[in-house]
């Protein structure tokens, strides 16, 4: 008997007792998976007045590290041994204030090659409809 | 007598001490501008090990922040009130592990316009010769 | 009477008269929209040799084109006077090798703003189901 | 006796005949290597009527072929068979309209790994000093 072919290689439960390793973003930020699918990823983060900056918005690297560990789920969801993999690049298109108490980031897989995989991430905040921060990355997989 | 059309908007001191109003940026991670001119703006990072990921790297985000740090002091040194300025897109090409104590990042204004500010960044680590991240962005400037 | 909000201001027909002013797209490449929308358009392009390179695989110039006459379409029919707008910057994900005889390409608003308008689009070839290209594109708004 | 490590692996003259098999850069649209070394790569085309769009400046896709060229030139210059390289992604930022008779394409290799080749690119118009558009791009190399 093996493991169905479509269930994700880690599950949100685990992911999120893996990442308190990383103090950065899961003990000092707090960001959690919400859900993982062998095609994407959802990650929320509870915004504190220390992520806020000029104006109230939230802060742009904060934006960013919703999307990455929102994509950061879906390539350990998608890949075993997703934990090697590294951004080879990223881009981001900021498109309305974040302004509001919770982020979400919505990861889906847009190809999963042998050495990469393209990932595309919405971040939403809770109560506007329309995705604040739309970012595509690529991430280098490990060779073994 | 008026002031010399060549210098910043903004010096080096006067940006640190500004963005110590940024817990984020200025007290817990301690970015620091070392060079603003009207055309650019370095700035130094000490690496601490909260900012490490699987590996010893530097987490992406860390890189990131150091490159939007350098990216504001530039558009501060550029334009009067560019602490108002506004995210609109940044492309990350990551090009080398950040394995190292001390990161750089090099700002220059690619374009000023009434309305926006294109930028370019490389991160170097202190001891690596070439640059581990090369960052383009786009900055909204507030139109009053 | 006035017009329908939700029309768009542009019809695939009328988009498709314009473009033959611009020899390279309309008269040349013969990319065509076949819908357009207050939301995003779909273009299609018949691949002639001429479009590919090494491999059989098409040019990447011609699918940046296509993407760009999708979101130029869907930009014309979400605002008045859209021909006028101008890229500001566009990133592109090849993702799959573009192999077959016809290109699909879908844009869809991601924000509609004053000054500038941000689009996502997807370019399909027919037979394959996943996108070959995902494009994030910006364009500057006239003022006036 | 060994070829010296810092020749370019293809001169300028040989990729100016490689590139007329290509209908679409070489023979269509004309564009020229005018230099190539092991770090970079400066193209050149003569811009023609049909070349351009609404206002008379340089069609985007025109600069981003531009751009292509240059990169493609640049990476058969570091590398053995960069002809069979594939961009994987590629970001576009214009920062002024391309209005003139000449484009200059300066491209300069950033990383040169196993997998892939990262390049940034500046296109020049002849007689205005600045970049009307910076690009970077990643191309995946043939893996034997």
């Amino acid at each position: 008997m093996h493991q169905a072919a479509h269930a994700p290689h880690i599950t949100a439960d685990a992911f999120n007792r893996a990442i308190t390793a990383y103090p950065w973003f899961g003990s000092w930020m707090g960001v959690k998976a919400v859900e993982i699918t062998p095609r994407g990823a959802t990650v929320h983060l509870d915004v504190r007045p220390e992520f806020l900056r000029h104006g109230g918005t939230v802060s742009g690297p904060i934006v960013m590290a919703v999307a990455d560990v929102a994509m950061y789920a879906a390539i350990m969801g998608a890949v075993p041994h997703g934990e090697r993999a590294v951004t080879s690049d990223m881009t981001m298109h900021f498109m309305r204030r974040p302004q509001g108490d919770k982020l979400t980031g919505e990861a889906r897989i847009l190809r999963k090659g042998k050495r990469s995989i393209v990932c595309a991430v919405d971040v939403f905040v809770e109560g506007q409809g329309e995705s604040v921060c739309h970012v595509v990355g690529t991430y280098a997989l490990p060779s073994a």
